[in-house]
Order: structure tokens, then sequence, then C-alpha cells
């Protein structure tokens, strides 16, 4: 009768969690832990670890994209490595080392296909979300560089070497490739605009983006910004800013100079410049609290130690300040009241309200890099 | 022994079955069921029901709001029920009726507090979202509208008698009220754009729309879209449209026409007319696809059997079906490559393809009206 007992506490306990069957998943995010390969999977609502995940290989320069269900977070690390963490087990589902030196991915609209660039081989990987079986190959005979998702089962990435752009369309049961020539010398990243509508990708080989309206019948490179870039800097670039960084602000971007310090105010319907602001280094990233009304900024070492926030109706700094050695990355909660800063150098993870700029608490972790909230899985090229 | 090895049996069977039965939350979601008082739980990426949850009420002009974690719909019923549905558990967690006729409601941006506009007795009813504890009490002596929630704590409504907006900021411990005076005559729906930053009233009693800007110091009614309105109208008004149907397509909104049958163009940065399509009936709704590429228009009865889709580029109608009578709503999986349409007559629940147009599923609903997938967990003013 003892077995019996245990048996029926037993069903009652996994009874419930059964019924538990579905686990919000709404307000969580993981944290890439770069030195010791392992994520951290955390709670915005609570501020605070969940549970640490461990054995994803190289993150050193590690991004993650999410499944439509929020379950699935799909890693990719430097070393080739595409890891699919369950969040809700809390556990890796499935690892494959797909090359040799992976650069970023994206997942497509409908949540089916999961992308890797790389440098090692050159080209572009796609694979079966769900089991992580290799879909298509697409060697480019380049490093493959600024990978993003587009509406319609496509996939947009540029060819560092070749200077060009390629747009990969899964509508059908083949890939159809579209090549775009004449980006420009050295495409080093890219981003797609919230809207899915504009490719733009920065150029290291000379000054300017390139943009491409994917709306086009046949997608033509349109140079904007032409002094912007590394050729005419007068400074050295500690590190060349990421275009993800690129914040809508309602009628601007914000974008992050290159080697300047300053962010520059763009046009977001003419991709003119329309005013700089200068900051406290080389920026990084400069991101758009989701209303607008704020970017964020933090720097290139040495100056990597400090945040500043500029308010986009005066363009002026209005708030600066220390979270620690080496203030990587910053994720905004989905509706903006608070935001979470990696200062790997601290250990930290430090969450801050917005509008008050008070800090609301802070989490260990080892080397935080970047931070990923689930609210990314319902974004257009995120 | 016996029962050791029938407890680890049935220990290996429930955890396959725990193991297949988890769902995550990112890519649920609640249709309305308007006759019965009841809420369909359904899963976006499996096209399927997950489960009935009954005894919400009066649900005739229903609408909900989500938590940040997706886990809990705050339900708004016409008859002044505020109902908070647990979809991990499946049931109803609690359950006020706190007012004899309410009309809408709102979710502040850090997910603390829950907000009911009432037409019986006149007011906005704030709540504390984990009890449904009465936190605030704010009569206007006034019908009212347009409730919508504002960054930084904020509910921003309207006062269809007095012709007034206020905003109630929720910062400090007790609720600071700015009262807007000269929105117009009987202003009778409103919405906040994307970002936060523009309340916008339509009115009834006389033509154009008023405009806020909440970033002001001091916001102040601006009128625009003079010709914007039922006052001119040549035909009856079957039904006003929802301005929640207020979409913006990169560079314009579009607005369903007062009484036309016509949508109209109006430029986002600017609030003037850009121009007009003619449509096949009176427009209730105009959504946008997540892209903004197309407009997806329903129309008032008796054309509401009709759904038209508008190219954004060339502003044509592009394709036109009948999904059945009665089509009430639509909703957009988040990065928009399907749409969920309530086709109330039909007991239906119909699934489509936004690219190809092809039918992709549908689920059996009782009277189904609004969908609302938790992806709006993350939106400002959804």
């Amino acid at each position: 009768m003892k077995f019996l007992h245990m048996l029926l506490a037993v069903l009652a306990l996994i009874g419930q969690s059964a019924t538990g069957g579905t686990v919000a998943t709404g307000d969580l995010g993981l944290v890439i832990e770069r030195a010791s390969g392992s994520v951290l999977l955390v709670d915005q609502s609570e501020r605070a670890v969940l549970h640490r995940i461990e054995g994803l290989g190289d993150l050193s320069h590690a991004s993650l994209v999410y499944s439509p269900d929020q379950r699935f977070a799909f890693v990719f690390g430097r070393d080739g490595g595409l890891t699919k963490v369950d969040i809700v087990q809390r556990r890796i589902a499935r690892r494959v080392v797909q090359a040799g030196n992976s650069i970023g991915g994206a997942i497509s609209d409908d949540g089916t296909l999961v992308a890797v660039s790389n440098y090692e081989p050159g080209g572009v990987r796609v694979f079966d979300a769900e089991t992580l079986e290799l879909v298509a190959d697409i060697p480019t005979g380049s490093k493959t560089v600024g990978l993003v998702d587009a509406p319609g089962r496509r996939f947009v990435f540029s060819l560092w070497d070749a200077g060009e752009t390629w747009i990969a369309d899964f509508t059908g049961n083949d890939a159809r490739i579209t090549r775009v020539e004449g980006m420009g010398a050295n495409p080093y990243d890219a981003l797609i605009t919230g809207d899915g509508r504009h490719y733009i990708a920065g150029l290291f080989g000379e000054d300017g983006l390139s943009a491409l309206d994917l709306w086009a019948e046949t997608p033509q490179p349109i140079r904007v910004l032409a002094g912007y870039g590394r050729g005419e800097t007068p400074l050295p670039v500690y590190k060349m800013p990421h275009l993800e960084g690129w914040a809508l602000t309602g009628r601007d971007f914000v974008l992050p100079a290159v080697g300047r310090h300053e962010v520059l105010w763009v046009d977001a319907r003419e991709f003119v410049e329309t005013g700089r602001t200068n900051t406290h280094g080389q920026p990084v990233f400069a991101m758009a609290r989701p209303d607008g009304r704020q970017v964020w900024v933090n720097f290139a070492h040495p100056l990597n130690d400090t945040i500043q926030v500029i308010d986009t109706l005066t363009r002026q700094v209005v708030h600066e300040f220390k979270p620690g050695p080496a203030a990587l990355h910053m994720e905004f909660t989905p509706r903006g009241h608070e935001v979470w800063i990696s200062v790997r150098d601290a250990g930290k993870v430090m969450i801050y309200d917005t509008r008050t700029f008070e800090k609301l608490g802070e989490i260990d972790a080892e080397d935080p890099s970047g931070i990923f909230f689930t609210a990314r899985a319902h974004r257009i090229g995120l």
C-alpha cells in the first residue's frame, strides 16, 4: 500500500505539471555567456535567472533567434555550431556543427526554416527548424554576412568579397536565388527595416551604405549617405558599429557613426542626413526605446563603461551613467519600460527603469554579452 | 517490486505525454464567442483549438489585453464584467463585474494595472492586474471611450459628452490627471499610434479627427482631416468604423471612410489626405499586414461577407473573396504570413496565406468575433 500511496502522490504531482503543459514564455529571455559557452534563461518580470544551459560551444560572437511559439531558441555560435535550445524543458534539444566559422542567422517568417551564414566555407546553409536537418546549401564563394529574414519565406544576405547581395526565396520547392551586383566594396553587416521593405548594407571598403527596396520588381542598389563610413574617418576605428543598432525614432533613424564620437540622424524616407549628436565615444549600438522617444548608446573600448541616453525630440544627451566595465549590449522590455544591460567585466546584467533611470536590479552572469528577449519572435528581421 | 516497475512505467508514459503535450504561449490566441460568453484558446501554428473557456458573461462587444508574460488575458465584457483568463491553466482565474456597461480596456506598460472604461456609470476604473482589486476610480460624468495605454504607466481616454481627453499618469502613488478640453463634439473611439506618441480621437458630432501629441509638455488638440467624418456623408452609416483599423503602411496611414465605400490614405507625418481607394462597401476595419505591404478591409452589413486586399504600392485592390456571412474581424500572425478571419454566421474562423490567398484551414467557433493573438502583449496600445 505504501507503493500505491506513493504512486498516487506522484501521479497527482505529475498531473498538475501535465495540465500546466502550457508554459508562459512571453517575458523570458536568454543571455549569452560568451566565455563559458552557456546561456542564462531569465525572467523579465521577476528580474531573475531561471536556469543556466551549458554546452553550446564557442559563443564569443553569438546571436540567436526564436521560434514563433517562443519555445525554442536557435543559437548561432562562432564555431559554426547551431544549437536549438528548449526554454520550456530548459535544455539543449538539438545541436549540429554545420560549418567552420559562422557569423549569424535568421528564421523564416513561418518559423519552419533556420538559415546560417558562414565565413568558412563561405555561404548560407538552411535547416529544418524542427529537426535541424540540412534543407539547402547555398555556396557563395565568399565570406557571407548580413543575413536577415524577409517576409514571404525569404532570406537576404551579402557577399563580402563579391560586393553582392543575394535574395533566397523559399516559397517553392527549391530555393530561388536573385543576385544583386554592385552593392559596393566589402559589405560587412546589414539590417532589414522593421517592415521588411529595405535591406541596408554597411560597407567596409568605401564610404556610404547600399540600400535595396525589396518591394521593387527588380531590386537595385541605392547608394545612400555618401559621407558615412570609415574612408574619411580621422579616428582609428576600434569596432565597426552594429547595424542592428540602426534605430527608428518616428521620423528619423539614428545611426552610430564609424570611428567618430557621434551618432547621425537620418530621414527615414529619403535616407539623407538631418543632423549629428556628439557622444562620449565611438558608438557601437544606438538602440531606440520601443516608443522611439529615447536612444540608448554604448561605446567601443576603451570608453565602453559608459551609456548615454539621447532624447529624440531635442537630440540632446539627457542622461549619462557608468554601469561598469564593458557594457556590451542592451535589450529593452518589449514596451520599453525597462532596459537590461550586459556588463561583461563586472559579471552582471544590470536592469534600469528607462523613465527614472533608477537601477532596479541585477543578475550574476559569466561574461554576459547579447541579451535576447522572446518578444523578438514576433518581429521581422530579429 | 511490481509496484516499483509499474511506477516507473507510468512515469515513463507520462513523461512522454508531457513532453509531447507541452506548448509555449508565443503562438496562442483567444477568439471571442460573442453569443455564448466563451472564449476559444487557439494555437496559430497548429491552426487548431486547444480549449473552450466558458462563463465570461455578455461578450457581445468584447475585447481583451494580455499580461506581459502572455499567461493571462483580461477580457472586457459589455456587461461590465472584467474576467482574468489563465491560458496556462485554461480556466478563469478571477472575475469581477465592475460596472454596468463597459466599452473596453487597456493594460499598463509594466503589466501591473488594468483599466476599464465605462458607459454606466461613466468613467474609468483601474484594477490591480494580479488580484483585480480596485486601485483607482476615476469618475468622469460622461460616457468614456477610446481608452488606451501609453508608455510610462499612463492611460488615455475620452469623454463622449464633454468632448475632452484625459491622461491618467500612474507613475506616482495616486493617479495624476491631465484634462485636455476642446477635443470636439462626441469623440466615439480613439487609437494610439504604435510608438505611443499620438492619440487620435474620431468624432461622431462633427467632421474631422482630433490628435494629441503625447510627447508635448502640454498636449493640445490638433484638428486633422477636416473632411473626414459622418457630417458630410451622402450615405447612411451602417457602422462607425473601428479606429483600431487605422493601419500604418510605411509612409501613410489607411483609414476606413465613414459612410462611404472607400478607404483614405493619410500622410503619417502631416496627417493630410493623400488619396482614396474605392472599396466594395463601407469599411469597418482596414488592417495593415505587419509588413505594411497589404491592407485587408472588411465591410459593414449587408456587404459583410466580403474581404478586399489592397496593395499599398499601387493602392489598387489586388484580391477580393467571400469567406462567408458576417466576416467580422481579422488578425494577422505577428510576422504577417497568415491571417485569421472570424466568419460569425458560418460559425467558423478561416485561415489564409496572405501571399497566395490560399485557404489553409478553419476552426469551428460559436458566433466568433474578435481574434486576439498573444503577440499583442508586446505592443503599445494593443
